[in-house]
């Protein structure tokens, strides 16, 4: 759905701020508690957490993260999702999201309504509820961000970027590349459960969201000194995608990291495939000093993840 | 300063991603702690907080909240300073800040340096780190989104926008109207600790920034079947203003709020003056009955405030 309109009478101009505050609220339901603990006051309040807390924030702008062929529920779906991937890729629990909204006076209500419907929908299915924002006006375009608070795993802990050691195997989560026409990057799924347990085994030793491609993210997982050094052939394709595009295309929402080089691969294998029989893990292969590159390993240096602002 | 350039190698594309984040922890300094309590990781981390947690989130849009008039280091430090005004109106802590930053990449460094300048600088004097963040394209514009996190104060109690009654007292800071051409809504200090003050005040019983103008934010505080009656003579004009500007204009920063009828007022002015010397603080009514209002008060019907999305 193009999400603009000259018909001041379906535009969100048709109903000013509070018929348009009230029509979110309507929208959101019981995706949106009252006041103080929810929209309606001049900060929204949580109680107070026991673990630490984690902060994200990412952006869905019109024209860049979606555009006409996403449906406006889709996209509201997306704008939640890539926030819960990176408390994902911490290992932690999404607690709570605020949503800031920056459109046009000319935006369809329709698509307005099925945008929030869809932030609606991700909130009750993961239980986090969208206890606050804002709406402001912004001449020409839609530019969505939401903040998600949440937590460390009360018995487990932060798992960050840093804290690979040189030998480490390398793995990954689910399949990679082709996420754009395939619609896989507002159709994916966090792996916030996946992250909850990688962060309690602890010869997982870091993590991140592969959101920028493997190449790109991988780069941030290495030790000093070190680099991955990957089978080409173990690397999962999503279907219609090739090496180079499993690697560089980005918006995977996969979760990649790190297994100490002294654990048993074969019993976290096992572990993983009764906790999760229906998510795909594979390992690609293991950091290590650039003298050590394996006979036909595959190095990165040839590939480039997506770079903004270029 | 305008933002926009076309000279490729002035504006933000000239450094691409990786550089630009470098470049924004350069400007950032110390206001910027590292991953993973700090920009760099899938989340930040903020050490577990013990009351509860306040979250509020504002944007400042090029073209609505800043235009050329505005100095790029104010427009970040207007960013930073109206979400300090939220947790204000809570009468609560600031903790921690991530800043999502949605630009044209024909925006120029120096102006993109100069707005980050300008939140470091608030982030230095109201001791709250900028602790993550996103930076993504978006053509045309600027909207850059502030979420703030903090806590109500350990021993006071958050102060919301409900709780006034029938016969309370209705007060505000500071001085109101003219903002824009004053350049207050730039140049405005947010009543931190008036705000934690007026929170361990047990007569206080409700509390709003005023934002969109206090005609309208009145509305907020208002009980159940209860108007403001205010005397006109008593409303505090900023250098400038004429009555309906200080109640219609917005972005006073100020904070209005209720003393239970029962309190001393006479006590209540001193324990301000002393706690507060140069803050002006002025008693302009009362909420009453419609048929209770004191003939020659002012009633607000007359008045609006700003309509955003109008």
């Amino acid at each position: 759905m193009h999400p603009f309109t000259n018909n001041p009478r379906d535009s969100v101009s048709a109903l000013g701020e509070a018929k348009l505050i009230a029509a979110i609220r309507r929208w959101l339901g019981s995706a949106s508690p009252r006041a103080p603990f929810g929209i309606g006051d001049d900060c929204a309040v949580v109680p107070a957490g026991r673990a630490a807390q984690l902060i994200t924030v990412d952006p869905v702008i019109y024209g860049e993260h979606i555009d006409d062929s996403v449906p406006p529920r889709a996209g509201g779906e997306k704008l939640f999702k890539r926030n819960l991937s990176d408390i994902a890729a911490m290992g932690g629990r999404p607690r709570a999201a605020v949503v800031a909204l920056a459109i046009d006076s000319h935006v369809k209500l329709k698509w307005l309504e099925q945008f929030y419907r869809g932030l609606a929908t991700v909130s009750r299915r993961y239980h986090v509820p969208i206890v606050g924002g804002d709406i402001a006006h912004h001449r020409g375009g839609i530019v969505a961000t939401l903040t998600l608070v949440g937590e460390a795993p009360m018995k487990g802990r932060v798992l960050t970027r840093t804290g690979a050691k040189t030998d480490d195997w390398i793995f990954v989560t689910g399949s990679l590349g082709n996420s754009l026409r395939s619609g896989h990057h507002w159709k994916f799924s966090p792996c916030l459960a996946e992250g909850q347990w990688l962060a309690r085994q602890p010869a997982v030793r870091s993590m991140i969201d592969v959101s920028d491609g493997l190449a790109k993210d991988l780069q941030a997982l290495a030790p000093k000194g070190a680099a991955p050094a990957l089978d080409a052939s173990a690397i999962p394709l999503r279907a219609g995608a090739d090496l180079r595009g499993a690697l560089t295309d980005g918006e995977d929402y996969e979760l990649a990291f790190t297994l100490a080089a002294s654990a048993n691969r074969e019993a976290f294998f096992r572990a993983w495939r009764k906790k999760f029989p229906y998510t795909k893990l594979s390992c690609l292969g293991r950091f290590v000093r650039p003298n050590a590159v394996p006979d036909g390993a595959l190095t990165l240096t040839d590939y480039r993840g997506f770079e903004h602002l270029r």
